[in-house]
């Protein structure tokens, strides 16, 4: 009672005192995500499912409470079962959209628990206790760090983007400040909005345009797989061209493992930070440690070296 | 083997294997901190020892071993037996200052040891694996929050300031930007140096300087001890001035929770961030999530609300 009284720090003494009551019996944790519908959402619920097991072995008295939502009012639902029924004392959320969620998340902070966000912030700042996500800026970053070690002054690069978002405005101010003052030419920059198909089309668009290409940064391993289909489609995956991508794909890691010259590394942007959001949370009711605070993870270049460690074949990212 | 070996991403895959082989038996982690010589550092060596039997009672196969040092040589020596003589896997670290120790913990790393570092940074970037840290310009912000919601345009204010250095930088700048435009004065500000003698001769002065004082911000409970006892001994501490510290010493925690009117909130800087680094250093070895990252601690306002959550009357800070 005492650490998770600990982070209700802004509820009222009173809200709080009845979810300690309820959190001295069983520590009931909800963690609510949108319905895995693509490979990355897929490999969160994957993640989450994992954690689940390992923690509630771990803590005979913790209950995690997994619910997927697949779109934004149903999350809202969701969120309100989670307090009305469950009457949780922490929640975990992955909000489906920032502007949409916000209400529905004050409410249940409003009801005493300790809440953590992941990944996607809500559109007032304040409302979680705990924030884990990955680090765009640092994805941009370490992207262009690593084009930097292959490519020598005068080489050529093509950037494809993802939807146009903060995110991608984060990833790509990185990527071209940690670039300026290299002489690597960034050709030119398009939007393929994480997507396979748009990266296919974007990079059949750059390969008629441009004959001289030494790289291409991709920012997502979704896009990179539409890349690659285009370089090959145009006979032009030979030349000695490598693709960037970015999160962590199954798929992806092999090939770096088996030592894939034409994407020979990625950064690591994974959907596994479900788990430790979940790790967090549950710390914050069995620590004498404070955990109030914000996580904001490591963009890890994933080389041959270290490839096997972020490989897990049986998730489905 | 497989989370231990995530993390070591920038060692080499010789070394992971090494340290990897030696993980698969016991795991074990050095935490490294200066002796506690005055009271937050004595908190920090309890919290720890605290940390130390709640995670290996957890964990069997984990083996946490606490080392303390008088001075930077001697836990540069410190660090060289962790890896010497008990092969340490991962080290949690508190460098005594940040420039004798950045070398003695990049050679901890290049013998593939997971690097946290808590509380204080390294002279070089990119050596922690894991940094954990209270948020510096937070506990300014929050302050200056607070100080908004019990003073009125045209009321006045002191600020005693810690030692000369970025930490108390941050925490002044924030402070500063936060008042800003509220119509409060700041009537001066003088460096106490995080210290009850210092505290208390800035405090006199002044008194003897200002006859109209609506509170102090003393940034730090050691220095608002010594502003306590100079208001006291000029027989002013009963005019509704009020006093703001920083960091969450037990006796300045108990007198919020029995309504101390003179220090009636405190705004957390905690030394129990050690158990918190301890804490995910573990779940490098445990979790399916990532945990490299960054790691900052929300600088919580504590008041008469949710003291209880924060006192460790057992502690020594």
């Amino acid at each position: 009672m005492k650490t998770f009284t600990k982070i209700g720090a802004l509820a009222t003494a009173a809200t709080i005192a009845l979810s300690g009551w309820a959190a001295a019996e069983t520590i009931k944790i909800g963690v609510s995500y949108p319905t895995p519908t693509h490979a990355w959402a897929a490999g969160m619920n994957w993640h989450a499912e994992k954690a689940e097991e390992r923690l509630e072995a771990l803590y005979p008295d913790v209950d995690l409470i997994l619910v997927n939502s697949p779109d934004p009012s149903a999350q809202a639902s969701a969120l309100e079962d989670l307090v009305s029924v469950h009457q949780i004392d922490a929640l975990v959320v992955l909000p489906f959209e920032s502007e949409p969620l916000t209400d529905p998340v004050l409410n249940v902070k409003k009801s005493g628990a300790l809440i953590t966000v992941v990944d996607r912030g809500l559109s007032q700042p304040g409302i979680e206790d705990i924030y884990v996500a990955g680090n765009n800026p640092e994805l941009g970053r370490v992207s262009a760090e690593y084009m930097k070690t292959r490519l020598k002054d005068g080489d050529n690069i093509v950037v494809l983007r993802g939807i146009p978002t903060l995110i991608d405005n984060e990833r790509f101010d990185a990527f071209m400040a940690e670039i300026e003052g290299s002489g690597i030419n960034v050709l030119d920059h398009k939007h393929a909005n994480w997507n396979r198909d748009d990266g296919f089309e974007v990079m059949q668009d750059f390969l008629s345009r441009f004959p001289d290409i030494d790289a291409v940064w991709a920012q997502d391993d979704d896009i990179a797989i539409g890349v690659v289909a285009a370089l090959k489609q145009a006979g032009r995956d030979g030349d000695g061209m490598f693709v960037v991508g970015g999160a962590g794909m199954k798929e992806t890691i092999k090939g770096i493992m088996d030592g894939n010259e034409l994407v020979p590394v990625d950064v690591l942007y994974p959907p596994a930070m479900i788990a430790t959001a979940m790790d967090v949370t549950v710390s914050a009711f069995k620590s004498n440690g404070p955990v109030a605070g914000r996580y904001i993870l490591g963009a890890t270049l994933i080389t041959p070296e270290n490839a096997a460690s972020f490989y897990f074949p049986d998730s489905p990212f």
